[in-house]
């Protein structure tokens, strides 16, 4: 008998999404039938973006602290629903005792590989980490990447409206980078950032597959743990 | 700097939509605005109302480890998104060397005396306990609960349905519920269970007053935490 750890806080309403989908995915119809689950919501984390790219400060020392902590809180895996942070993962995987699944992974491996042209919105920072394309490339999988001058700054002002609360706001930003991916041929995105799923819920209909990897990386945190008979009772025992 | 615990689990989507109203009350406009939140989100913990009422078995050593886990984590303040677990408020309260928000006391304070003729909904275990009838009376609030064989019934079903992630079954008991506390007289309903608030999501409109036992506590905890600069960067120092 084990829990589920979340690494989260990064940032905090995507934390509540990757939490609201745990439980959906979870088959259950009475408490007793969930799963258990750990939750450290630190969002004082230094912003991932901005140290990859060198302009922040590096919030690897940060990250470190919240995987011993779900170490030492009984955990049996850990997820973390940030995209961005998984630039330090092999850090945080050797640090930790526990399996971290990694969220582009698990959500290129759920992918068809006749997606077609896969357009990757994320952060500026996880573009440049390069985690997207590598996990693609590996899978043999086509992608573009936003123009960084026009359809990243609308992904830009996406995942910062979300992260402020504004949903509207956020679904009018990936809207149009939307359209502009349809433009360019794209048949697919993956929503590479947390936000951005919460910000689709407001985004109204695109012909586009959306793929989210904070879905994908729940589907596989259930998946893991019900293989395990975590649901089963007895937490305590 | 401290954080906030979140003792959930009870059950398990009415702990995600607490962690929702904690991020959506808190005034942000970036991650690292958000309150350090530790969450212990253990659904196995035994059937509060079915214990009260002595028909199972008894949650309480349950409920003190989670307490215990929650001491042991490095948080200031603890709030528990469950009503019926309140039956234990003292043994849980005695144990634990933070304070822990008492969900009834702080949705009743969060009432105004005029709310009229008030119909307290909660599990019938919360009712047979009598916090929420205790919290009124202290304020010289006038209150009702419903009948036990028929209002009750919807309320019941309407938790269940919930639990079991069937939101328009839930919202539609909730919506008989209202409609004969209504009938009835009543001006305002206590969502005395933190099922409810999710449910009334899925009921439609209704002319009562309807105060959210969970909103309160969520509002309390903030309060409680931004009072005391937890929002302020640094959680590892």
């Amino acid at each position: 008998m084990s829990r589920i750890g979340v690494f989260g806080g990064m940032g905090p309403q995507a934390t509540v999404d990757f939490l609201d989908k745990l439980v959906r995915l979870t088959p259950a119809s009475r408490d007793q039938d969930h799963l258990p689950v750990i939750v450290a919501s630190l969002p004082h984390i230094h912003d991932r973006s901005r140290a990859i790219l060198g302009t922040g400060p590096d919030p690897l020392p940060m990250l470190l602290s919240g995987i011993d902590f779900l170490n030492s809180s009984g955990v049996g895996v850990i997820a973390i629903p940030c995209n961005s942070s998984h630039h330090w993962y092999e850090q945080m995987s050797q640090r930790s005792a526990v399996p971290i699944l990694h969220i582009a992974q698990t959500c290129v491996a759920a992918m068809a590989q006749s997606a077609g042209k896969v357009a990757v919105f994320a952060t500026r920072g996880a573009l440049a980490s390069g985690f997207y394309q590598r996990a693609l490339q590996a899978r043999d999988i086509g992608f573009v990447v936003p123009d960084p001058d026009t359809a990243q700054a609308q992904v830009d002002s996406c995942i910062r409206e979300i992260k402020a609360g504004n949903m509207a706001a956020g679904g009018a930003h990936l809207a149009a980078a939307l359209a502009d991916a349809h433009a360019h041929g794209a048949t697919a995105v993956i929503m590479g950032c947390t936000e951005i799923p919460i910000a689709a819920q407001h985004a109204g209909d695109t012909p586009l597959t959306l793929v989210d990897s904070s879905l994908e990386l729940a589907r596989a945190s259930v998946n893991y743990a019900l293989a395990r008979g975590w649901n089963r009772p007895g937490w305590d025992s």
